[in-house]
């Protein structure tokens, strides 16, 4: 048989203890996004190619899968390019679909529009350990709100559903796309230089601001501005009160609401957070895609390196679809890598409903398994979880498979009557 | 701009009201497969296209979307075929990704393994009205249990489901693979005219009785034969007891075993059941899929014309996998024909939480904006929910669409205080 047992390269399948996981932490995340009056809306996992491909979507945009053309539309004849081929393609995130969603139903939608999204997403990488091509986003975006209520409401959301689901003290790394421009530019650094600057400036994670500092200059940047673009790092380092700091430095760079919104947003969310964490100003902060044009955000677990989680706001992104531009702005969490350190720390749900398996014996009698099953539906009916099934000859094996499902109570129902 | 704003041909936008719709019932389905002890388990979207295109799935497989090769295993200049240019395919349903989990995992898994799956499926239909080319699946299957025990708790689960949603007075048809065969072979028809046989009497829902006889002999069946299969037919609608008529009158064409096994799943499906329904015998009834081996089942509710799910036996497909064959049993909910009679019936969902939504004038002091955000954390976390917005200019139309989103209660809050 020329069948495959394995999944495709690179995704994944999901077993049921994993699966119980997931179930829980998304009905932890639904239900804390609901009370902050987030909706939850739907898109097709498929784009229009062209949509997927207006350069939105930075390095992702080299990840999609593609998918061809049907029926009389697919020539392979006359096909000269990929393009002939393919008309849809996987979506690699939630935030262009979600654009594309609002500029198609922003007439049946309350504005400002608060919209929860929880799907997969694909991205054709190199399968390596951990990452999969087929992964869960969890998203909430506002659409419409142009003030910092958007960024305060995002923030404190995430951080509740995060702290019901028992993370503590995490940090929220906060910055603005526009600190990250005026740091350059104050630094001497031109405008069609920054894009390489701030990928240098985003490995700081890895290589620390020394091998930026390095990297910088390998790269060929002048070494004054690269000086002084350390050395408004330094302050801010040494600063009591780093945004403060930079107001004053880059006085002339910066329009004056960057600092005070920031300093509020801060300000709010740490007055009135439900959950255990550091909110921190992060000059350092980059993010990756494109499509920032303010406030960026990311979360830190102290466990876990890399982010588990970000975003930011993107003004501009909607007026791709429409002509006409809609402050947005969207939190993202990083769902896998919450899950991934959940499993490792052993994570059991709370309050599950007690687990009883009947093993009943083959060749029992049909109209004494109907009484079985009779007991069976009565407990379901008092919430309880029984499985009825069939009593294998290796009964101890048999339960000891069970156990690991969690099931602790077991009833015997033998064909004679009482154990033989 | 050449962005495109509507979803990809054929497939759909959820809005919040269908959403909130959509994630109840499924999460009443959930709940309810769990008490029958069924484990949640997810396979990814995308197959190896040799797993969907080996002849289990009948029609199904012409409708593949299929996916490009990408990377270096692309290669358009000696491309020959569509084969030489594919690798995954969308998944069309959930049993032969199912089978493909189950042979890959069964050492991890108990046996017999209770699998529930809810997952979107894809199929490349000629688009229509209500028939969409993403839709839910929504599937329970018991793997590795061969007796009646299988049928039994797969129907009851099903319609306990459906009964917790609201819905009664539906009926559960159900017919065995070998009745069907039986019938045709005992009415003379040969082996190899049955396929052509069963896609007439499937019509039997549109064309009637009379018109599955009148297309059988228009296609040419021997008038003798399409008698007394006719007669057959007539024979069980006159029968008090339709299957020991059948039991009786297909003497020698039937192992006995198939008429007890039936007559016992009914007994104890209707002795336990939770859920108002029927179940009935109906020896019409086909259900498409070729790779169904014993008993088969629909349900039919009576506000909508077609079947609102269905299921039967399959033993040999996991045997496609492994070589060695397990026997497999599963029921699928209807869930998009689901949704859409709950849509049309004006469904509510029941226990709402409740909905504030605090208008918050534009320009609104942020020292004092904490208060009101504060406030509005204080209520959430008794569970109630609140969303924060800004003040629209026409804060009446803001309201209006507001209510359509459920929210009754408002509160003001203006800059300067009070009402102005």
């Amino acid at each position: 048989m020329s069948l495959v047992k394995k999944p495709v390269n690179g995704m994944k399948d999901i077993l049921p203890a994993e699966m119980q996981i997931r179930d829980y932490v998304q009905g932890v995340i639904k239900d804390t996004y609901r009370e902050y009056g987030f909706a939850q809306i739907e898109t097709p996992c498929m784009e229009s190619i062209a949509n997927l491909s207006n350069k939105q979507g930075g390095e992702n945009e080299k990840l999609i899968f593609k998918v061809m053309k049907r029926g009389e539309k697919l020539n392979l004849e006359t096909a000269k390019t990929q393009a002939d081929l393919v008309d849809f393609g996987m979506r690699y995130d939630l935030t262009v679909p979600l654009a594309r969603f609002y500029a198609n139903h922003a007439n049946d939608l309350p504005s400002p529009f608060k919209a929860l999204q929880m799907g997969n997403v694909w991205r054709a990488d190199r399968p390596q350990r951990g990452r999969y091509r087929q992964f869960m986003q969890c998203d909430i975006d506002i659409l419409g709100e142009p003030s910092i209520l958007a960024e305060i409401e995002l923030i404190l959301a995430t951080t509740a559903a995060l702290g019901r689901i028992g993370f503590q003290k995490f940090e929220v790394k906060i910055n603005e796309r526009r600190i990250l421009k005026a740091m350059a530019k104050c630094s001497g650094f031109a405008e069609e230089e920054m894009d390489s600057v701030f990928i240098i400036l985003d490995k700081i994670d890895k290589i620390g601001i020394e091998g930026v500092a390095e990297e910088l200059k390998d790269a060929g940047f002048a070494q004054a501005n690269v000086d002084q673009y350390m050395a408004l790092f330094e302050g801010v380092r040494q600063a009591k009160d780093g945004l403060s700091y930079l107001e004053k430095e880059l006085d002339g760079f910066l329009e004056e609401e960057v600092v005070v919104n920031l300093k509020e947003i801060m300000d709010c969310v740490n007055g009135c957070k439900a959950a255990e964490f550091e909110l921190a100003f992060d000059p350092s902060l980059v993010r990756g895609m494109s499509y920032y044009t303010g406030t960026i955000f990311e979360i830190v677990m102290p466990e876990f390196g890399a982010s588990c989680g970000g975003g930011g706001r993107y003004d501009k992104m909607i007026g791709n679809f429409t002509g006409k531009d809609v402050p947005a702005c969207g939190f993202s969490i990083g769902f896998e890598r919450i899950i991934l350190l959940l499993m490792e720390n052993g994570f059991q749900i709370p309050r599950q409903p007690e687990k009883t398996a009947y093993l009943v014996e083959k060749g029992y009698p049909a109209k004494k398994l109907k009484e079985v099953i009779a007991k069976a539906q009565k407990a379901r009916e008092d919430g309880q979880q029984v499985l009825v099934v069939r009593m294998n000859k290796n009964k101890k094996f048999q339960k000891e498979q069970l156990a690991k499902e969690g099931y602790e109570k077991f009833e015997e129902f033998f064909r004679r009557g009482k154990e033989e």
